[in-house]
């Protein structure tokens, strides 16, 4: 399949490298600055022009081509992967969708419903994945979510030549996954970044903390996090907590989310009882 | 070193368990039911004999010898390694070190202080880590924090033929270290959870965000957490975030989560400027 990818921050970068190593060829990366263009150009090694506003990239090929939004339309890719910051994705769709009406347009947002854009053959390819553009991830074991009403086999067929962690999900059913990725990513890595503040005031290094970081993690391939949860909340060891407590005298958020995370480990655990 | 284990809980085992493997000798195991030491002692496979309230294990030799607290003044360890619930350290310590009151006593936790035991020679052993007891855990790679003031060397020696990651640390610094592993183990494992009973409710399995976990600690060992947040409430996207809230209407404890989260966030990144 041939694609051109919207887009060059770091979900399109690592989507552009795991579909060019899965064989794919990528006619193209657009992007609204020559710099993240550049960036994302180097990177697949690849000859590049810029007309300063909308920069193509051709990729696989000898040809050396430049897109600007006059000459979109001699594109003839099969998909058209927009994956720019969600808010952005509407209005990019309604102006380009028409300079290439018979292709497949898809987004890769998670909080995003697909018929954000409008187009005949519309689709959503969402790995779900935090991604940072210096960071190697691997995408063979990313959890890939599509949708598409007219063409979901495609969609299929690129996400699994990518990982086998592929699942059909439709918008209402991926506004909840995202929010759920957003407790286990964002609010736990916020956790380990509380910590690190704590370790820093006390002069340690965060490096003492990753072991206990990555069996946390691990221990959520063998058990249910529900039922793996440890520590003073979930044993009710109120003496612990409040000598705790009493360390976050001076650090009232710190205070409040040890509080509530408490009481919320509690309801837990006795909802599950 | 000859060891006898107070204690036969999950700390206990997985201690006993690496210091076996370490070639240290494990004169016993102490604990207060034979259900217990009868678990241990089948992972250790050796012999073992209970008298109903405190049971001797005898480990790494042909003796088979049984430990009542009348016969403990028999045993001639060089350290006592109290591994049992916090609240029942300072009492067990005093109701066992006058038997073998030369010998080094120690315990494991992480938010008690060294002087909670009273002897003449006191230590701290703190594998800072979450234990479950049939989880396998690589003792190798745990952080261990010792303390002690008259056998600092042998605490440290014992310590290192464990793991390599040996830490000296007082009391008070142990203190915030523990707060610091609630934030980052205890409080990231309940925003697993959260997100699994979220994922529940969408009839998704838990495994689909097992990648995005394994990366979320992963990616703490390439970059600082705070530096590398991701997600709607760094990005300040309210549009996201009041659409995450709308689906948590009718869960006010994590709707009072996400806003409390979404906020220490912002503030931290905003510090962090």
């Amino acid at each position: 399949m041939k694609i051109t990818l919207i887009g060059a921050g770091n979900v399109a970068t690592h989507l552009a490298l795991a579909l060019k190593i899965a064989g794919h060829e990528i006619d193209a990366v657009v992007s609204r600055t020559s710099l993240s263009a550049n960036k994302l150009a180097d990177r697949l090694n690849n000859t590049m022009q810029a007309d300063g506003t909308c920069t193509g990239v051709c990729n696989d090929s000898a040809l050396t081509k430049a897109f600007t939004i006059e000459d979109f339309k001699g594109n003839d890719s099969d998909i058209f992967l927009i994956s720019v910051k969600d808010d952005a994705v509407r209005e990019l769709a309604q102006r380009l969708v028409p300079l290439a009406p018979n292709a497949l347009w898809v987004h890769t947002a998670g909080s995003l419903p697909m018929d954000i854009i409008e187009a005949e053959h519309v689709g959503v390819f969402y790995p779900m994945q935090t991604f940072s553009i210096d960071k190697h991830v691997d995408m063979t074991k990313v959890s890939l979510f599509i949708e598409s009403k007219t063409c979901e086999e495609e969609l299929l067929e690129l996400a699994r030549s990518i990982t086998e962690h592929v699942y059909r999900l439709d918008s209402e059913g991926r506004r909840h996954l995202h929010l759920a990725a957003v407790f286990a990513c964002n609010f736990a890595n916020h956790c380990f970044a509380l910590s690190e503040t704590l370790l820093k005031e006390q002069g340690l290094p965060f490096k003492v903390m990753l072991p206990l970081i990555d069996e946390t993690a691990d221990k959520a391939h063998a058990m249910s996090p529900i039922d793996g949860q440890t520590g003073p909340a979930v044993r009710g060891d109120e003496g612990i907590m409040d000598s705790q407590l009493e360390l976050l005298a001076d650090k009232p958020i710190y205070a409040e989310i040890y509080r509530l995370m408490s009481k919320s480990i509690q309801t837990l655990s006795n909802n599950n009882r």
